[in-house]
C-alpha cells in the first residue's frame, strides 16, 4: 500500500482556504486519488475541544504561550487519531491550517519559531506536509472578506488589527522563503477556479 | 513588598492533598500568614476550561503526548493569571498538584522528564514551588479511599490500575531524592492533625 500525500493550506484569514480545500479534493477525486478534507485547529474529537477554547473569548484570554501550547496539543491528537491513519490506508489529505500557522501567528506574536517546531516534534512527531500551499491576497482584502462572510462572528484572531495581520503574511513569506521546496506562495487574488489552477500546477510533480 | 512562598502538596489520588492544603492555609492564617489555596489541572478560568476536556471521557482519549501539552498550557495559564499575581502581592500560594504532578504521572507513560521541563520552560518560566511535600500513603490504601469518597466518579487517572499508581508513587520518590532540598516526602498515614504537623515541620524553614 502507497502512503498518502499530505497537503496543507495556509494564509490569512478570508484568503478561500476551505473553498480551495473542497476544490482540491473533487479535482483529485476527478483523477482517481481519494483525499480527506480537515481543519486546525480541530479535526479529530479532542482537537476540537481545545478548538472551542482557542477561537471563543475575548483577544486577551490566552498568553501567547499558552495559545502556542494548545495548538500543539489539538495538532498532536489531530495528527495521531487523523492525519496519519488517512495517510498510512494511502488516501491523501488535504488540511486547512497547519503548523505553519502556528509559526505565522503565533510567531507574530514573539514566539520564537524554533521553540514552536520543538513543541511539534514532541507532540505530532515533527510530521511536515508534502507540500504547503500559501495563499495569499492583499490581506485589508482577506479581512473585509472574512467579515462580510461572517458578520460579527470573528474568532479570537479575527479581531486583530491590520498591523497583526501584515505580520502574519510576513511570517508565512519568510517560511516559504526558507523552505523553498515545500512551502508555495499562490497568488489567490483571482476567481476560485484559477486559483485551483494554481494550486494544481504547484503540486503537479506530487500526482501519479 | 516582601514576594509570598509556594508551596505545592502532591502524590497520589486519595492521599488528602486537598485536606491538608485547606489546614495548611488555616494554620498560616493563625500565624499571619495569608495564603490561598488552588489546584491543578486548573486554578484559572482558562485553565479550568482545559481541566474539563483532561479529566473527562474514557482513559484512552488522549495520548500521552498530547495529555502533557494540554497540562502544560493549563499551567501556563494558571502561573500567569493567578499564582505569579498572588506571590508577587506578597501572598503565599499552596497548590493541591503542580508540575511533580506531571512528571510523575505522565513520566509513568515514558514521557521524558527533560522534555517536562523544556515544556515548563516554554511555558511557566520553569516557576518551581519552594517547597513541595508529597503526601504518602499505601498506594492501593490511596485508591480506595479516592474511590468510597466519590464512588463512580474517578477521573481519567483515578480509572487507571495498581501497576500505574505504583508508578506514579515511584516517580514522585525519584523527584525527591533529585532535589532533596524542595522535595519532602511525607509520611500521611496518619490522622490529619498528625499529617499537618508534618507538613508544618517540612517547611518550617521557610516561616517567618
Amino acid at each position: 500500500m502507497t502512503a498518502g500525500r499530505f497537503l496543507s493550506l495556509e494564509g490569512g484569514e478570508g484568503a478561500g482556504k476551505s473553498t480551495q480545500a473542497a476544490r482540491l479534493a473533487e479535482v483529485l477525486a476527478a483523477r482517481g486519488i481519494e483525499a480527506i478534507v480537515t481543519r486546525e485547529p480541530g479535526g479529530s474529537e479532542g482537537a476540537e475541544g481545545v478548538r472551542g477554547l482557542l477561537l471563543g473569548g475575548d483577544v486577551a484570554r490566552w498568553s501567547a504561550h499558552s495559545e502556542t501550547l494548545l495548538f500543539a496539543a489539538a495538532r498532536a491528537d489531530h495528527v495521531e487519531k487523523r492525519i496519519r491513519p488517512a495517510l498510512e490506508s494511502g488516501m491523501w489529505v488535504i488540511c486547512d491550517r497547519f503548523v505553519d500557522s502556528t509559526r505565522a501567528y503565533q510567531g507574530a506574536q514573539d514566539i520564537d519559531d524554533a521553540a514552536i517546531l520543538a513543541l511539534h516534534a514532541f507532540g505530532s512527531k515533527g510530521l511536515l506536509p508534502d507540500r504547503t500551499l500559501v495563499l495569499e491576497i492583499d490581506h485589508e482584502a482577506g479581512g473585509a472578506r472574512a467579515a462580510t462572510r461572517d458578520a460579527g462572528a470573528l474568532d479570537r484572531f479575527g479581531q486583530r488589527g491590520p498591523d497583526f495581520h501584515a505580520a502574519v503574511a510576513a511570517g508565512f513569506r519568510r517560511i516559504a522563503e526558507r523552505e523553498p521546496e515545500r512551502v508555495r506562495l499562490i497568488d489567490a487574488d483571482a476567481d476560485p477556479a484559477t486559483v485551483t489552477d494554481r494550486l494544481l500546477e504547484a503540486i503537479a510533480d506530487l500526482l501519479p
